[in-house]
C-alpha cells in the first residue's frame, strides 16, 4: 500500500466500507481543546505555515529538539522560514511517530498537498501554504468549517467573562463554540500564585473571599454563570489524584495559611485540593456537567528551560503516581451521596489503563449508558497503538459502544485530523475483529456502532 | 472468515491442526473454580437460562450495569425473561469483550444454537433454552459430562466438613471433585468479622482458640483434614503482598488486639497476615499442596453498592499495589527454610506480568519442572489479548512448555467454554510462531507440548 | 515459513530488502558488554562448546533451572557433557522464548548447523562443534573477526589498570576494545563490602581517602585516567534511582557512618549515592563522555542461592521502582549547572517504557541529535516483543531515527547473534509500517535510517 491513500489505516474491506460509509461523514464535536475563542470570534488568519503549524505546537517543538535543533528556530528569533526549514528536516527522521502522520494528513486534507514533507520539499509546501492561507476558507472559520465541526469545546478560567463565547452564541456561527470550565488555580493551593488568584476571583464574583466557603461559593457562582452560557463540562488538571478528608477547622486553617503565602505539606495540599474537588463534582452532579479528570502528567521539569520558556513548551512529561486508590475514595465519595457527575478520566501513563477500565464500571448507572468513561488515548498516547490499546482495553472491560470518542485537546485549528486519524484507527480495529469472525458482518449494526462513537455518544453524553 | 466458525480464533493451518488434533480432546483440569460441590452432588437442574447463566455471573451484571441497566433488571425484582431481555440487548454493544465470545460459544455448544444473541433473537434463545434444560445432559452433572471434565478444584471454608466432597468421592461421579483450602477469613485480622470467623474456626477443631498459636494449630488441623479429602491446594486472596516479620510476643499482642475488634494498624494486620501465611506455606509444602496466591485486587470500592449487594456483586477491580519486594520476601523466606511450596502467582493487574515472570526464574528447583508458576491470566484478564499476553510473557522470560495452563474461577457451569476459548488463543499463538518461521514446524512434538499445556502439566503439578 | 531461514524475522519484502541491503553488512558497535579484555588480548580457545556456551550464561542456567534441572547439571560438578546434555533436553519446551531464537542463530552462524538442537541431536552438536572450536576462527579473536565488530565497550572497577585495554591498543587489534567507567561499588555505601573498597580506591590513587571529598577526587582521577585510556562511556547499575540532597556535613557524616561499618538508613544511602552520582556525572560532561543509568534490578532475591552461588547467577529480576521524580530530579540537577552529559537510560521494568520515553524528550539539546537516549530494551526485555515494544514507544515518542541502537550487555563471545537479532527486528518494524503505507517507500532513505540505527548514530554518539 502507498503512503497515505484514501484507504490510509484501513487494511480490511470491512474496515474500509466502515470508514468511507459511516465514519468519515459524521460532524466532529471536539469536546475538549485550548483554541481561543478570540480566534474563531475575529476569524484568525494566517500570514505562513509557521503560524498556523508551529507557533503554539509543542508536539512539534519536542520533534525538533529531540533532533539536535537550537532553541533559536523552536522558540527564537528565527524567521518563520528558518523555523519551518527546520522542522521539515527533523520530521523525516521520525518514522513511526503520530507526528509524521497527522503533519501529512494535515498538509493532505487542508492545502491538497500529496508529498512528502522533508529538507527539500519544504520551500515548495511554504509556498503553497503562503497561497493557500490567503483564501477565506483558511481563516480560523473556514478551517473549522472544512472540517465540519458541529461543536468545539474551549478550555476556561473560571474569571473569564466568556465574552467571546457569548459573541459567538449572538453571531449565529453555525459551529457551537462551549465553554469548560477548568479551575485549576482554585485548587492549587499549594503552588505559586495561589493568594493571586483568590483575589482575582472575589475580584470576579465581587466580594473578597476570606474562608474555604468563600472560595467554594464563588466557584459555585461561576459555575452557574458558566452553565448559563452554555457550558456542559468541567476539566480538572491534577498531577496525581489526591484523596484525603479533613475537618472544616483544619481546612480553613489550610487554606488560611496558603492565603498568607505559606508553603504547604503533602497532606496539608491533598486535604484542600480533594474538599473543593468534592465541592465542585457536587455541582458539576447537580447541572448535569460532565467532569473530566486528567491526571498523571508531571509539569515543567527541566526547570532551567522553565524559567526561560514557561510551562506549555513542550517539556511535560508521563508521570508515574499512585493514583488508584484515590480516585477510588474521590469516585466513592460522590457516589455515597448520590453526587457523582457523569465523568470522564484520563491519566498520562498508559500503564493505568486496565485498573482504570475497571474502576468506571464500579460506578455506572442507569442515568446514562456509559456514564462513567475511560477518556480516549490522551496526549502522549495519542498515536496509533496508544489510541489502539486504550480501545482494547475498554472493549475488553467495558462497552465500547457507549464510548464518547475523540478530542483533540490541541491549540492548533489544523488538528482536527486528528479526528480522521483516530476515526481510521477504530474502523480498521472493527474491521480486524469481523474479518477474522470475532464479531459478526452485520455492516448496518456495525456502521451504527461507529456512528455512535464518532460523534452521536459524544453528543447525547453532553446533551449538546 | 465468519464469526464463530469451528476455525474461531485459529489463524492459521498449524493453529487450526494443532486445535482438532490435539487441544480439543483433552479432558479439563479446571483447578480452581466457584463452583458449590453441593449444586454437583444434587445434580441441579436450571428452569431458564437466566438461572444458569445470569445468576450469579458479576461480569454479565457489569455489561448491563455499563450499558445504563437499571439495577432493578440486573439484581433485582424483575422477572428472569426481563433481565435476560436486557442483558441481551446489551451485548452487543460490547464489541471486544471476551462475554461475546463467552457467550456466543456456550450458546453454540450447549444449546447449539447458531445465531447471534441481541434484543431481537432473545425470545427465540429464551425459548431454546428452555426446552434445552429440561434435559438430563443439561443437570449439573450433565453439563459437566458434556465439557469432558477431569476434575473440578472447588473452594472450600477451613471450617467446611466437606460433606459434598465425601459424597461425590463416595457416589463415583466420573469427574474427580476436590477442595482447596481458602483461610482468607483467618488471615483477615484487620478486617470486620475476624473474632466471630476465630470463634467459628475453633467451634470447627473442638477447641476455642486463646492465641496466635492456637489459630495456626487450628488451620494446620484442617489442612491435614483437607488433605485426607483429596485436597492438593489452596489458595490466598490478599489486597496486596505482605511482608513484616515480628516477634512472637508482638505477634501475640496483635492477635489478641484484633480478637478484641480493635482496629490494626497497617504493619500490625501485614505482621500477622506474615505470620500465618507463611505458616500456611509450611504446611502445604510438607504436603506436597500447590499454594496459591491470587492479589492486586481492590475489593468493594463502590460503598454504596456493597451496603446493598454484598460482596462479589460485579464492583471489584484492578488494584495496583507495591507487591514486588515482598512477594520476594514471602518466596525467599519459604525457600530458605526448604519450606517453599509449589506455587502459583496471579496478580490482578495486568502490568505485572514481566515482573512475576522473572520472579519465578529465583525459585524453581528439581522437584518438578515449573514448580513456581505464573498462573494464567486472572479474571479481567481473562479475555484474547490478556491471555496472549500473560503467554507471550511466559514465554519470553520462562518455559511456556511446563505452564499448568487454563482454569475459569467461574461460578458458572457453562464457562468451561473458556477453556476452549484458551485452548484456541493458545493453538493460534503456536500457530503464528510456526508459520512466521519462529519454531520448527515438528507437529508431533508440538501437539505433545499442546496436550501437556491443556491438562498433563496440572494433571502432574497438582498429582490427580 | 521454514524455521530460520535468510528471511528470518523479515515478514515483508521491504523488510527482507532493507535487512540484506543495508543492515547486515553494518559493523558492530558493541558499546556494553561483559567481556574479559584479557579474554581477547590472550585470544582464549574452548574446548567445547559448554565453555563457550554455558559457562557464563545465566540466561542458559534460568531455563534449566525452569525446566527442573539439578543444579548439580548446571553450576556443579557434572561433566561438560552432562550440562550441555541438560540444556539440549530442556530447549524445545523454551517456544516464544528468545533464547531458542538466539541459540539456534549462534549453531548456524558460528558452526554451520543448519539443524534443531533437542536431546537427540545434542551428541551431533557436540561433535561438529568439538571439531569447529579447534579452528582458528573460533578463537576470542576469531569469533569477533567472524562477527565485524567494529567496537567493543567492556565493563570495568575504576581501580582496573587497563593493562589488557593497552596491550590491546598497541597490538593493532582491528576491533576497538575500548573500556567503560562502572563505580558502583564506590556508591554502594550501603552494602557490604564498601570499607574495603574505599580502602582499595584509596590504594589506586596511591592515597588513603579520609572524605567524601576524597573519594569524588579519587574518581575524578579515575575517571581521567580511563579517559586516556580510550574510554567514552560510564554506566551505573542501580537499584532504583535515588535522589536526595543533603549538605557537605551531613554527607560527611554518612561517608564516615559507612566507613565504620554501620548500616545507613534509607535516606542517608540515597543522600551519599546522589551527591556521587552527581559528582560524577559532571566528569562526564567535562570529558563528552556517555553516562549509562540501568535501573529497577532486583539483585540476589533467592538469599539461600546467593549465599551458595554468589551474585550473576541466574537469580536476578525486574524490580518495581518508583524511580521517575528521582530521575527527573537527577537530570534536572545536571542540565540546571550546564553538567548533563550524553545519557542513555535503561530501566529493567517495561512498564517504564513510556514515561522513559517522555522523559528524554524534556532534556534534549542542540549539542548532538538525540543527546538523550532511552537504552535498547535491556536483559530480560531483550526478546522480540520487548525490543519491537521499546521501538514503538521511541517511535511514538521520540525520534527513532537517532537512536543508538543495540548492545549485547554479554559474557559470551557468541551473543553478537543478538545484533543480528535486532537488526532483523528493525528491519521488519520498518517494513510493516512502509507496507501497510505509514511511511513512503523511499528505500534510499530508509535504508540510511537503518545504517544509522545499526551503527552510525552509536559511532557517531560514542565519538569511535
Amino acid at each position: 500500500m502507498s503512503f497515505l491513500t484514501e484507504n490510509f489505516l484501513l487494511q480490511t474491506e470491512t474496515a474500509q466500507m466502515l470508514y468511507h460509509t459511516y465514519a468519515k461523514k459524521m460532524p466532529i464535536h471536539d469536546y475538549h481543546c485550548h483554541i481561543d475563542p478570540k480566534d474563531i470570534y475575529e476569524d484568525r488568519r494566517f500570514a505562513n505555515i509557521t503560524q498556523v503549524w508551529l507557533g503554539g505546537d509543542h508536539y512539534k517543538w519536542r520533534i525538533m529538539r529531540s533532533n539536535g535543533v537550537s532553541e533559536y528556530y523552536i522558540t527564537g528569533a528565527a524567521t518563520d522560514r528558518e523555523k519551518f526549514q527546520k522542522f521539515a528536516e527533523a520530521l523525516p527522521r521520525c518514522i513511526g511517530n503520530p507526528m509524521y502522520h497527522w503533519c501529512h494528513l494535515e498538509l493532505k486534507n487542508f492545502f491538497g498537498y500529496d508529498g512528502v514533507l522533508n529538507g527539500e520539499t519544504a520551500q515548495q509546501v511554504w509556498e503553497l501554504a503562503e497561497k493557500k492561507l490567503q483564501e477565506d476558507s483558511f481563516s480560523a472559520r473556514g478551517l473549522i468549517r472544512q472540517s465540519n465541526v458541529a461543536m468545539i469545546g474551549t478550555t476556561d478560567d473560571p474569571c473569564s467573562d466568556l465574552f467571546y463565547h457569548q459573541l459567538l452564541a449572538k453571531d449565529g456561527f453555525e459551529t457551537k463554540v462551549l465553554p469548560s470550565f477548568r479551575p485549576d488555580p482554585a485548587l492549587n493551593a499549594h503552588k505559586i500564585g495561589f493568594a493571586a488568584y483568590v483575589e482575582k476571583l472575589g475580584n470576579t464574583v465581587g466580594k473578597k473571599l476570606h474562608s474555604f466557603q468563600d472560595v467554594a461559593d464563588a466557584l459555585t457562582s461561576r459555575i452557574e454563570y458558566f452553565d448559563q452560557n452554555g457550558c456542559r463540562a468541567a476539566d480538572h488538571g491534577l498531577d496525581y489524584v489526591p484523596f484525603r478528608t479533613t475537618s472544616p477547622a483544619m481546612l480553613e486553617g489550610i487554606f488560611q495559611k496558603a492565603l498568607a503565602g505559606e508553603k504547604l505539606s503533602k497532606e496539608e495540599a491533598d486535604s484542600y485540593q480533594t474538599s473543593l474537588l468534592l465541592h465542585c463534582g457536587r455541582q458539576y452532579a447537580r447541572l448535569g456537567w460532565v467532569m473530566q479528570l486528567h491526571f498523571s502528567c508531571k509539569r515543567n521539569p527541566n526547570s532551567q528551560k522553565f524559567a526561560t520558556l514557561g510551562p506549555d513548551s513542550g517539556f511535560d512529561c508521563i508521570a508515574v503516581t499512585q493514583s488508584c486508590d484515590a480516585l477510588h475514595s474521590v469516585m466513592d465519595a460522590l457516589e455515597k451521596e448520590g453526587n457523582l457527575p457523569k465523568t470522564i478520566l484520563y491519566s498520562l501513563n498508559p500503564a493505568d489503563d486496565a485498573w482504570l477500565d475497571t474502576l468506571i464500571g464500579a460506578y455506572q448507572s442507569d442515568e446514562i449508558p456509559g456514564k462513567i468513561q475511560h477518556g480516549s488515548a490522551w496526549w502522549f498516547n495519542d498515536n496509533k497503538t496508544g489510541m489502539e490499546n486504550q480501545m482494547i482495553s475498554l472493549a475488553n472491560l467495558g462497552t465500547l459502544g457507549n464510548f464518547v470518542g475523540m478530542l483533540t485537546d490541541s491549540r492548533s485549528l489544523l488538528s482536527y485530523a486528528r479526528h480522521e486519524y483516530f476515526r481510521r484507527i477504530l474502523c480498521n480495529l472493527f474491521g480486524n475483529w469481523v474479518e477474522k469472525g470475532e464479531y459478526p458482518r452485520d455492516i448496518a449494526y456495525l456502521g451504527s456502532l461507529i456512528e455512535d462513537i464518532c460523534g452521536n455518544n459524544a453528543k447525547r453524553y453532553f446533551e449538546i
